[in-house]
Parts: C-alpha cells; structure tokens; sequence
C-alpha cells in the first residue's frame, strides 16, 4: 500500500483513522497482549462509519434509537475502544485505553457489554456479534412498527472478519437476515484473507458475496481503505430494502512491517517496528497521544449527533404517554403491575382445578395470559413450535409484511435463535423466549452462556427435558443438560413440577434483570402436586417442603420436574410402611442456593437418609445429598448415568429405574 | 403427483421404492411414533443410489472399501432400516423393523451407530451427518493417497433435508467439502420445501443450489421421483472434481392424504389413509408384508457387490504385507506395540529433565514422538495451530495436492470439525485428534456428545483451560466446561498436571477404542511434578498420590491440571507448621470412578479434612469432597464461582483466590 498516496488524498480522514491505529498499537504493546492487526486494517471503514453514518450521541450513549455497531470480530477489542474514548464516551478514559486488559479495566480483552457506552454486546467467540445483529435489527423492526418511525428507526452495524463468516452460526444469521429482509442490517466484512494459521485459503475458499446474495442480501464490494468508497458503500446500504454486507479488502495491520500476514492478526509489539510503522503514517505524537485537533474532530464526530438525539426526544414526548410508559418501562425491564397479580389468580385456578399436564402445555397455558399482558415478549421456537407450546394466539407472526409480529419462526437454527434473541434483549425494549429440545442445548451452547456472562434475562424454552420424551432416543434425550446448564454461572435452571411451579417460574424469567433463564420442560403429562394454593411464589426460594414427613421423620426425597410425582408416589408407599418422609421439590437449584442458611436447613435438616430424583446424571446434586448435613447421613440418588434409549417413555422410566418402588428400594436400603 | 404415471413409467423401480414406503406406514403406525413422511419422499432416491450407484455388500457391512451412506436426515430413519431389512444386512432382521422405537430394538427411533450394519453414524441432530460425511471423504482421501486406489476408492453419500442445509454446521461442512475438492462426498437434498413449523419459506429462502456453488460445489437439480433423472444424476457426480449437491425435488409423504404437508413430517398412523396411500401405490401386500417377487429384487441388490468386494479383497492381498497389517491394525484401533515403550521412554525422560512447560507444549511433544510411529493419527486445529500445538513436523498438511497430508486446517470451524473428526473415527483406519481453545468446547458439543454416545475414540485437544489462559478475558476462559465434559457420560477428561501426565493422557486416549477423550490443557508453563519416574501409567488410574503426608495425615488436597503445583506449594506451607498432607492428584474423574472401592479408599481414606482445587467451577467435586470418606470430615473447594475476568494469568488466580495461600487458609479454617 501506498501510505503517503492514502494520507494525501484524505487527510483528515487520514488522521482521524491513524489515531486508531496509533492508539491500537501503543495498547497492545503496553499489555504486551492483543491483536493489533484488525484494528489498523478497519481504521478506514470504521471512522467513515462514525463520521458521516453512524447515529449516536457519546454523551448518551444509552439513547434508545442511537444506531448499533457491534464489532462482531471481538478480539480488535482496540478498535471499538479507539472509537469511543476519541468520540468522547465518558466512561472510556484514556487512562482506561492505557490499561487495555488489566485487572478491572472497561478495556478487556474483548469488548464486554456492561463495561462501557458504546459496547453494545459481548464478543470475542466468533460469530456472536453477527448473530446477536440480527436479533438487534429485528427488534428495530418490531419495535418501529409498533411505536412508530417517530420512536424507532435506527440501523445496527455490524464488523465481521473471517472467522465470524466460517462459523456456522453466521449462515444461520444471514439466512434468518435475508429471510426477513432486514433492510437496516448492514455488514462490513473485514476482508484481508488472513486467519490465525495463514492465508483464508489455507482452510476457505467460499465465494462470500454469492454466499450472501443466495441468502438473500445485497453486496457492495469496496476498496476498505478508500473513503469515498465507504461512504459511498454505507449510502447504498441504507437506501436499500435488503440486508446488505460491504466486502471491505483491507490489509491487516497496514502499514506496518506484518501487514498482509498471520502475524499481523496478532500483538505487535515490536518497538522498531512500531515506530516504522506510526513513521510510515506521518504520525508524529508520543504514546497514547492523540494531537489535539485529531481528538477535537473525533469529539466533534462524537457530538454530531445530539440535534438528532434532542430531535427524537422531543418526537418521542408527542407520543401517547400509555405508549411512552409502555415503552420506558420496558427498557427498564420492568414488568407491568399486572404481572404479578394475573400470576396470582392463574395459579389458584390451577390449585383448585388441578389438571394434568406436560409443563411445556403449562407453558403455553402462562404464556397465554402473561403475552396480552407483556407486550414486550417476542416469543419463537427453533422449528418446534407445536412441541415446544411457544405459540400463544395473539403474538401474531413476525414478517416482511407484519413487522409487529411477536412470534418468530427461527427455523432449525438453534444457535442462531439464542443468539438473536440475546441481541434483541441487548437491543432493548423487547424480552425474547425461544424454544428448542432441551437436548439441543448443544446447539445453542455458546449463545446461551454469552446471555449469563452479559447478564441479560433471555429465556430458553427447553421441552422434551429427559427420557420422558420416549421413542424419539438417546440423541434427543438430555441426560447431561440440566447439569451443563447449572454449571453455567448466572443462569437460572427451572425444571418446574406441575403447572403451578410452571407458572412461578415464568414469573420469575420475565421479572429477571440481569440473569438468563432455562426453563427444562416435559413432553409428558405431569399431576398437579400444590393442590393447596399459595399466593408466595415458592420456586422463588429454589426449593421447599412440597409434603413433609408423617411420624418421625426419616427420609427426605428431594426431586425436580417429572419426578417431584415420582417422588410423591414413593412417600406415599414409604409412609404407608410406617416411614416418615419428606418430599422436597427443587425446582431451581441456584436459588436455593442463594437462601440463607437457615432457610437452607429448615428444608433440609441433618439427620434423615436423603434421596435425590432427577431423570438425569448426578453431577450437582452432590451438595444437597452429602452437603450441610450437619452429621453424617447416608444419601443416594435416583438418576441416569447413561443417555437413554429409544423406547415408549413409561417403559424407559421403567427399564431405568426411575420409578418409586426404585425409590423405595433405595430408601430402605439406607435405613 | 400423478403416481399411476410413475408406476407405469418404472414398474420394477416403483414396486422396489413402494417396499419402502409401505413398510415406513407400517412400522411408525405399530410404533404410533416417528417420522413417515421423509422415507415416502425420498424412496425413489434411495432406490435408485442402492439399486445402481452404492458399493455394498450387505452380507459384509463392514467391508472397508464399500461406499459409505449416511443418512443426515436421521429422523427419516425408516428409510434406511428399510433398505437394510430389504437389501438382506443380517442384523435388520423383519422383526426389527416390527419392533421399531421399542426397547431394545436396533430400530432405534434415530440411526444408532453399532446397533446394526450399514449405520454408519448416528444421526437425527440435524446437520450432523453430513459435516460427518465431510470426515469419512477426507479419511477417503488420505488411505486412498496412503494406500493406493486398489485399496481404498469409495464414495459418500449423504440424504440432508432442510434442517440438515439451516444448521449452521452444515456451512462449516460444506465449505470444508469444497475448499478440498471432496470429489467423492455426493449429497443428495431432499427438497420438498417442508419443515415441522410449515413450509420451508416460513422461515428460510435461501438459494442452495447458489449457496452450494459458492462453496465450490457442483449442483445438479432433478425431480426427484424420476428415477432415470436421478441416475443420470448420481452417474454424473460420481464423476466430477468437486463435491456435488444434488438438489431432489420431492414430495413429502408422496401418495398420502399429508403429501406436501408439515403433517406429513411427523407419524402417519390415520388407518384409512394409510389404506387409500397404498391403494394409490397399488400395494396390495399386507402389514409388513413384502411380496416376494419385491423382495427378491432388493436382495438381489444387496448382494450386487459381492464381486467386487472378493476382487476388492484380492486386490488388497497383493498390497505389501505391512501395509496390509497396518491396514487392518488401524481398522481394529489397535495400537502399535511400540506405542507403550515409547511413552515409557519419554516419561523418563521428561521425569528427569524435569521441563517447565504448558501441557499444551507437552502435549506437542508427546506428539512429536508418537505421530511417527501411529500413522493413523490425522491431526488438525480450528484455526489455532500455533496454539493449541498440534502440528508436528512429520504430518504434512491435507490439501488438494497433497492428500496424504495428516493435518488439517480446520478454519475457525471447532463444531464441524468434531462432526468431521466423528466421521474419520467412523470411516475407520484413522485416528482424529484436534484443537481448539477449551472455552470453545461450547462450539463443538454436539459433536462432542455424539462422540460419547456412539463409542467411537475422537480426541479433542482443549487447550487454554482456565483463566491461566490471562488477557483474552471471560469470553476465553472456561470455567464450567470441565464440569460439562464431566457430566457427559462415557467420555474421559483429562486435566494433566504436567507432562508426565500429558503424556499417559495421550497414551489412553490413543488406546481407547469406545470412549472420546477430551484433553484439558494449559497455555501457561506448569513445572514438572512427576520427577520420581514410574513406568506404569498412573493417569489411568484416575488419581493417585503424587506426594504423601509426612507425620500424622490431617489433610489431603485433591488437584487437577494447573493447580496440582499449587497444591504441592499448599503442601510444603502446611508441612512447615506440621500438618501432614496428602496431595492427590487427580487427571481424569471418569477412570478414578472406575477403580475399585479398595484403591479409591486408599487414595482418599476418611478422616483428613479435604480441599479440592481446580480453576473451575465445582460442580462434579462434591464426590470426591463430601462422598466416601467413611466418616463425617470437613471439606472445601478453592476453584471459581464466576466468569473470570481479562488480566494477565497471575494477577487473576491472584485476584481469585486460587494460590497456595489461600488453600493453607482454607485447611487451616477447617483443622
């Protein structure tokens, strides 16, 4: 590349993208750690993008109809920060540039939402940033539709390198864009044919723009060090009605001696080097120096858009204020009054009515008069609506020509659901659900812990929840997913007992501020077990004395879901032998755990045999049945340690062991 | 569809592909379960590639050089334990097909691998199947250019519906297929624009054939009822360069009243349809009834390959004897008899020399030796060769132009290259192993579990195995995928403390023959441990007791991976105030459980207080903590409880609380 040709044909643009640059390789040379080469090969595109297109307000970074830009190649961590602690976000000091990823830094790694204004997403695990957009810009659409151009009507902005578009996740997220014709979705894809190990043609050869026009996108391909062609670019992506990805050819750390290398991908932090390199730039300041009027224009970019952000303030207030509440308070992630009440009443309609059913029809049955009364869920499944009972009959169906649809066909892409719905919970204004198979937990794996780490309430619907789901086998049985889930810090995992702890649970999940939810669900029909109404929410203290011991009392059975009936039926064998036992239901372990230890002990005092039930492996329950005993009592438990079979299910829990006479068998054999 | 028009055109053809059909109607009515409408539609097809295309025998189902079929579409599984009962596989028996999804039966409600011949995978998570297939054509590939055409030369060939195509893995495997000419790997797309939520459009419109092309593919599209269209198509992809897509337009549940339905998904058992359907076909034969004249036909097709599997077999007799005996050693996983000294030798080396070393750099060393001497280790990494350390210099890499190359290049594809590596253990004749961060773990599960559920020894190199890992920060740093593996059942996890251990680690996963392993493994330098050299494999015990108490035993601390050197520092501070401790180190769970009582009471006997510690979270330790000990004794775990955070490694276990430090004040909290 010709620097000095870049630098003199544009030379405030030159500056302004060199301050990026200089400031990416002084961060990662102070770390001694990072990857240098993304930033200084995006500097271009990604100060066109703010100057002239991107609509945002560094002194409100919180504005709901501010434009999205998430840098979905996470680990050019130094570009997003450059941008922001030049444009004047407050809480992106330079001092926090200089401890790019040092303890207690805004300026980890990779960009951490919560951190800082600006960072509207955690990436760094490939394909997530690209993914969670989607769900951004179908928020937009749902929300536009619904409150008006007046309120809403932004673009999301996307940064995606190599590796986001070789991840199978980012298929998922294209097709889904291309789909719903997501007009306001714009893709800038850093292509500079390096990857870690190489060349991109080490390992792909895929033709990108047809890949994205099968999808259903335009493309626009640019020269990404050239200005005017990025303007240029962004002004066509905007205009048009599809989704639209800029194929950017850029060079990976350009200018300096490992530009157009695997290397250059990485830290650069050669002294000589990098002094070649700001030398080739014209760059003349010190370390973390940004001449005073390359920061003054960067401010002046950072201001430019508070007329317009004043400007919807003031079209925002026009609105009906029932509307505005509506819209603040879901924000907010408040839930409306009514919430709680209507929760209420449907479980003491439940209590007395006592139906039998699959907590995924209970589901459905809450879900049925929470979503009139939450106008904020978008609910959807990954191609099982009918299995999953997502689908409630107002929610209406998000599309091309309905964009206030609330339900979402996502299609058999349940990694790309998890991630889009944790977009549009970060897009705000919208609370997403989704369902799949409990056992695809797999699938939606690396979104659904980027929900817990970000600590947003995204909720996954996850039926079929065990061996319960019968014929359909070992590869649709979850065996090892309540654990996996529960070993996920910040998540909570109901597997709720009957309608009712169904119920609360959802209460819970739609009430959640800062933690995601898994609801484990059944495919077959359950009793009602709390028969006696309760206005408490009792699964909001993760478990409790669902029927205590007759006589003395000997045994504790503590069980979750399905087998909270197994549980009881065993008891009532038990104490017709004269054995007193307790049942306590464990629909929530984290909340459990989170009681005081008081509470804790008063459900499960030391001194009775204790055994856990759960149509799965053990792994976590060890702490309820060996733990806080105070003394010594013999424990076991009643699970799988296999994945399953393919068989009806009655017979399964019957082949397996999971059944109360197993139970009774295991309790007297601790006696 | 006029289906007395297809009847007439190819009478024998349609009463071949009606078998199918019929028996499909049959057996999911008996099961009141499954999946009917997948196997009428694409009979035609399945008839067509058995009756003229697929090299098989079906009285020798495990004929190395046969074409391999892989039915992606697992929910379809009627289909192929159709085509085994008709072809004559011996294990496929009618009663089979009678019993199907019930207990016991091999006709599992999905395909299981191992429960008959001729199911070469598992399959039903969608988009499995075909990114194995991706696996069986490279491992083609490389005992092809290992062993020469007469040897090896067969093809793969893959039924992918929808789900299969929006499964974002499928793009991972497609655009691997098409980066290395994959001129063998044939997949056939049953198109019939039907999902379980409604037609495709509902929530994809993706252009496949476009999208395949941009891959590097070539696509032929056919009617997929016609049988002469879709051996001309078959005929013409076995011939070309790239791998072919051939795009089938078919109707779902052909011929019944739910044709072209998403109710003709999911089990069609009405009695009077099922009647009019086979009316329509003219089927007049009975429940589970074949007419013998049909029956005939298809045996006459499962034995159609016997000739040329005897020629196959004469012509590999003629091949050099050690390149038949490593051949057919290969095939049996068994390894070579200079596998255990080798290791043997290097422990002692190692065990004297003593290296600082990450047990990723270990594990390359390990590696080092052992490659040349197991030919059929195919290594490879997801774009962090560099990283992970698993390419050594004798492999040569997998391309076009070199396809007896033994690492690959995966890209930043971590799920597909699992599924992959799934499909070159299945192929048989090599032995798959490698990386990608352990965090990402998250990416590759599905596979993963698959790994674990068929039995089949994938190795997966998780490197960077805790928040040792420093300044990538939380989105980096696993903390619950140890606990994840853990839980999954039949799977060893190895958390080696050093490389002593690394390299017994590596000598059982490279013995296993039906259990995956996953390797933990650090990126910061541990000192060696094991310095008293040992020839027998201590690892395979699961713990043991690397350092004794000296004096009257008060405390055991039990440690894995990184933080064994930790609990030997905890050690030497207790010992110095003149409490005697045990340290236990601890590489692998699984095998530890798998010891007798005797052993594991000697290794942990009741009485010591107990400190577990481990950079992760503790769920799965409560076993080891609180379970066993004989008597009640104090217990606690020194390890993580959140997501981490970005900072250079020391100041994080610092920061967390993982030092010998804070394990003394832990023992001495509970002495």
């Amino acid at each position: 590349m010709d620097l000095n040709a870049l630098a003199t044909a544009h030379p405030d643009h030159w500056s302004k993208a060199t301050a990026i640059r200089a400031l990416t390789l002084d961060a990662v040379a102070a770390a001694n750690s990072g990857h240098s080469g993304m930033p200084m090969g995006m500097a271009d595109v990604a100060t066109v993008l703010f100057e002239r297109h991107l609509k945002f307000d560094a002194k409100a970074p919180a504005w709901p109809d501010r434009d999205r830009f998430i840098l979905s190649a996470g680990h050019g961590s130094m570009l997003i920060y450059s941008l922001l602690y030049l444009t004047g976000y407050e809480d992106m000091t330079l001092e926090q540039v200089k401890n790019f990823r040092q303890w207690g830094a805004r300026t980890a790694g990779h960009p951490e939402y919560g951190h800082a204004g600006g960072i509207e997403t955690t990436t760094g695990p490939l394909g997530q940033g690209i993914s969670n957009a989607v769900g951004f810009a179908m928020a937009e659409e749902i929300q536009r539709a619904t409150y008006g151009k007046k309120a809403v009507d932004h673009y999301t902005y996307v940064i995606a390198g190599d590796g986001c578009l070789m991840e199978g996740v980012s298929q998922e997220a294209i097709t889904l864009a291309g789909r719903h014709k997501l007009g306001k979705l714009i893709v800038m894809w850093d292509n500079n044919d390096i990857t870690i190990d190489g060349p991109v043609s080490l390992s792909d050869r895929t033709d990108q723009p047809a890949r994205f026009r099968a999808a259903g996108w335009d493309v626009i391909e640019i020269d990404g060090h050239d200005p005017e062609a990025i303007d240029a670019a962004l002004t066509q992506a905007r205009e048009g009605d599809l989704p639209t990805m800029i194929a950017c050819k850029t060079h990976i750390a350009l200018g300096h001696a490992a530009q157009d290398t695997s290397k250059g991908h990485g830290a650069l932090t050669d002294a000589d080097q990098m002094a070649a390199a700001k030398a080739a730039y014209g760059w003349t300041a010190g370390p973390f120096e940004v001449p005073a009027e390359v920061k003054a224009a960067w401010e002046a970019i950072g201001a430019r858009g508070a007329d317009a952000r004043r400007a919807w303030e003031e079209r925002f207030d026009t609105l009906p204020r029932a509307k505005r509440e509506t819209f603040n308070r879901a924000y907010r992630l408040e839930a409306p009054n009514k919430l709680s009440a209507t929760i209420k009443a449907f479980k003491k309609q439940m209590s007395e009515t006592a139906p039998k059913l699959a907590t995924r029809a209970s589901s459905e049955r809450v879900l049925e008069v929470v979503n009139p009364i939450l106008p904020e869920t978008v609910g959807g499944s990954a191609d099982l609506t009918g299995s999953n009972n997502t689908k409630t009959a107002d929610l209406g169906v998000f599309d091309v020509d309905n964009r206030a649809g609330r339900y979402v066909y996502w299609g058999i892409r349940e990694h790309g659901m998890a991630a889009a719905m944790n977009g549009m919970a970060l897009h705000g204004g919208v609370r997403p659900y989704g369902g799949t198979f409990m056992c695809f937990t797999d699938y939606a794996r690396p979104a659904m812990r980027l929900a817990a780490l970000m600590r947003i309430p995204t909720v996954f619907v996850m039926t079929h929840d065990s061996i319960g789901l019968g014929e359909d086998g070992p590869t649709h049985q979850p065996v090892e997913h309540l654990a996996i889930s529960r070993a996920t810090p910040n998540t909570y995992v109901f597997r709720p007992a009957d309608t009712i702890e169904t119920a609360e649970a959802w209460e819970i999940a739609l009430t959640a501020t800062e933690t995601p939810s898994v609801l484990s669900l059944t495919r077959q029909g359950l009793p009602t077990v709390r028969t006696d109404h309760k206005t408490k929410n009792l699964t909001a203290q993760g478990a409790y004395v669902l029927a205590d011991a007759e006589g003395k009392r000997q045994v504790i059975l503590i069980a979750t879901g399905s087998e909270v009936s197994v549980a009881m039926a065993a008891r009532d064998m038990l104490q017709a032998d004269g054995i007193g036992t307790r049942v306590v239901s464990m629909p929530c372990m984290e909340l459990f755990a989170a009681q005081d230890e008081a509470y804790r002990k008063r459900v499960l005092p030391g001194g009775p045999v204790r055994v856990g039930i759960e149509a799965a492996v053990r792994q976590g329950w060890d702490q309820w049945l060996l733990g806080e005993r105070g003394k010594w009592g013999k424990a076991d438990f009643v699970g799988m340690d296999s994945f399953g079979a393919s068989a009806p299910a009655e017979v399964l829990f019957d082949k397996f062991g999971i059944t109360p006479q197993a139970v009774v068998d295991k309790v007297k054999a601790l006696l």
